[in-house]
């Protein structure tokens, strides 16, 4: 039946972490216990109050249709509590709610790239950009991070040298997957000044703004001229535990956010009904279970970190955020004679049942990188586990 | 900032019924009583048992991400139910869950029409399926309906002349939005042997297939031969008034079903999680309140039709299925010396607050289109509230 399928369809990618997830969960129901760093997905369950003011708006009848932007109430609480965290003034206007984060990316890429356009993105990064750059007939233009003293920081030169006059776009994932990489002022400001100078439009992937240990988010869309440049992707995901709800929004220019808005009449009608109810409650109810989830996470972040740096041949920074670890095992692997990260991530899952992804999963390496990664996300196991199962690893590493 | 758009977004195309419902909503806002019959969405609640399975579902911590294609309860519980209503033997591997129906459409077209492909869609019809198929790039070619004594039925005639070797698609939405026209048993099989003879894949949208007021739902993909060349878009809006849930499904050939998963990891990660609970509770609970709707409905519709045939120079039948009603207003329009249906529409809402959408927010007229028609849709209004618009429209009329 493929003789029916579309030629673009071959470009089409995916996210090759659900395999992984699929031997993990291969392995567990063999009985074999397994670590499960390999999740980007919380077990920490959504707060109370927002549970039931999803309940409530089930029992109010928002079971219809509601409008295609999104209800109003979300809109105006969206504007006001994302406008607050970054200095900007915002309206409902400036909102388009989403069914996720994740669609943001789609509908910006074929909202604002055309067939040839070249598009900067972080590599390693969420795999979804390249695959809806290439979908979409853009030209991807991978820049990678340079591993610094306590964490990663932008490649300038990898993005400097790729600009062109075909360059019209640029992803940014601050507070970034997988690197937990965190722009200081200096570095979003040179990033926005390339941006203004190149006149690029932005896609400010947002998902882990607000899963902060310490201070307080910074938004490229904040610096003088770059509102006007600039689609944050906005999600309820992390930050209210709401990872399966589906909520998320576009925010920026009214102009374009309309544009983003017009694929939701094409596409899915409107985001859920009662969820944008439950989204409301979020954002204006009482943050006490926000800040016990950034404790465990902290705590989870801790034991892990230490641990990892205890191996033989692994180093890891402390990041100040998101809830990965983006560990070096160059070393590591040299010392098991191994040649490929895969063969690493294989041969600890096989013998420890600890089970993570690696740089590769975040897109193909860049030429010039000779230095080896894995992720481990600490969003869905408990410090318990992070302790067996890290101890089984250390033991394998020495 | 429109200097960003992508060229593509100029033949993005949207449902202009929506303005509609803004103007009806000015209308109430300003005090003055307003029949709505322009909605497609149902004023009827979620049967308790739905809404129960949603709520079990969040406290049983189904907060978080879900396999991409679906939960398995939900994809072997539309299998059984969908396989069984139209004689055909379906598994969970032919179920790709999506948040609605209508995000099918636009992954039907992406998937399966190359730039150039020629796709044979209904006009009148949901205005969505031109959009997506001129968007990416496809050639669209309408093809109408006849006036029959008792409905709607296909333009045979318009889809055989149209045929050429560059037509790949058809789309068929039996059970039709708005004409109401569904197929007997002759013109299903003879569209099915055209598609047959062209090799020409199928969308069948069977949004309504359930909305029957007698006998039985009947599928072309059930004809032998078509189940391989038929993608389902099915959906639990109507039949369960779950409209703003946002829950529907691909239903088709693995292989196909596949190519749809993959936009799914691509576009929204998955359909809410504990929803798809709830789409479980729906198929496998008690129908007595579905019996319930329609039996509402059909009240709706028996009074609507005869008040509409009571008005000088309007006609319409008393069709099986759906929830709309395609009144052919011609001759009222010539008593008025009106020559647009849209000055139809505007003087009758005006006059009578009565308010309904026309042939025209469902595609362009056909160039051999003669008659005019408005589309009533009777799921978001109260019998009494029909008895009252349409006699004030009775009154206009005459």
């Amino acid at each position: 039946m493929s003789r029916y399928l579309a030629d673009r369809m071959s470009k089409l990618g995916t996210e090759t972490a659900f395999a992984v997830g699929a031997e993990a969960a291969e392995m567990a129901s063999k009985g074999i216990k397994v670590y499960p760093f390999h999740l980007g997905d919380l077990n920490i369950p959504t707060p109370r109050h927002i549970r039931e003011a999803a309940l409530k708006a089930l029992e109010d009848g928002k079971t219809g249709y509601c409008p295609t932007p999104g209800i109003a109430p979300l809109r105006e609480a969206l504007a006001e509590d994302v406008g607050k965290a970054r200095g900007l003034n915002l309206g409902a206007a400036n909102v388009s709610v989403q069914p996720g984060g994740k669609p943001v990316i789609g509908k910006f890429i074929m909202a604002f790239m055309n067939p040839g356009d070249e598009v900067l993105y972080p590599n390693p990064g969420f795999p979804i950009y390249e695959s809806m750059i290439r979908f979409h007939g853009g030209v991807p233009k991978p820049y990678g991070f340079i591993e610094v003293e306590d964490g990663f920081a932008l490649d300038f030169e990898a993005i400097e040298k790729q600009i062109t006059p075909k360059t019209k776009l640029l992803i940014y994932n601050n507070y970034h997957n997988p690197t937990s990489a965190s722009s200081d002022e200096a570095e979003m400001q040179r990033l926005a000044e390339l941006c203004l100078k190149h006149d690029l439009l932005v896609l400010s992937d947002e998902a882990y703004f607000d899963i902060l240990y310490s201070g307080e988010g910074k938004s490229i869309a904040s610096i003088p001229g770059m509102f006007e440049r600039t689609i944050i992707l906005y999600t309820f995901s992390k930050k209210f535990a709401m990872t399966g709800w589906r909520l998320g929004a576009a925010i920026g220019p009214e102009d374009l956010i309309s544009h983003i808005s017009r694929f939701n009449v094409n596409d899915e009608s409107c985001t859920a009904h009662f969820v944008q109810w439950a989204g409301v409650a979020a954002l204006k109810g009482p943050m006490d279970e926000f800040y016990s989830m950034m404790e465990t996470l902290r705590e989870r972040r801790d034991v892990a970190v230490d641990l990892l740096n205890s191996m033989k041949g692994v180093r890891v920074s402390r990041p100040n955020s998101t809830f990965y670890l983006f560990a070096n095992v160059t070393e590591a692997m040299d010392n098991l004679g191994m040649k490929t990260v895969e063969e690493f991530r294989k041969k600890i899952l096989d013998e420890t049942g600890v089970s993570f992804t690696t740089r590769n999963h975040f897109g193909s390496p860049l030429p010039d990188e000779k230095q080896y990664y894995i992720r481990l996300a600490y969003s869905g196991i408990s410090v318990e586990d992070i302790r067996e199962g890290l101890s089984k690893m250390k033991e394998l590493l020495g």
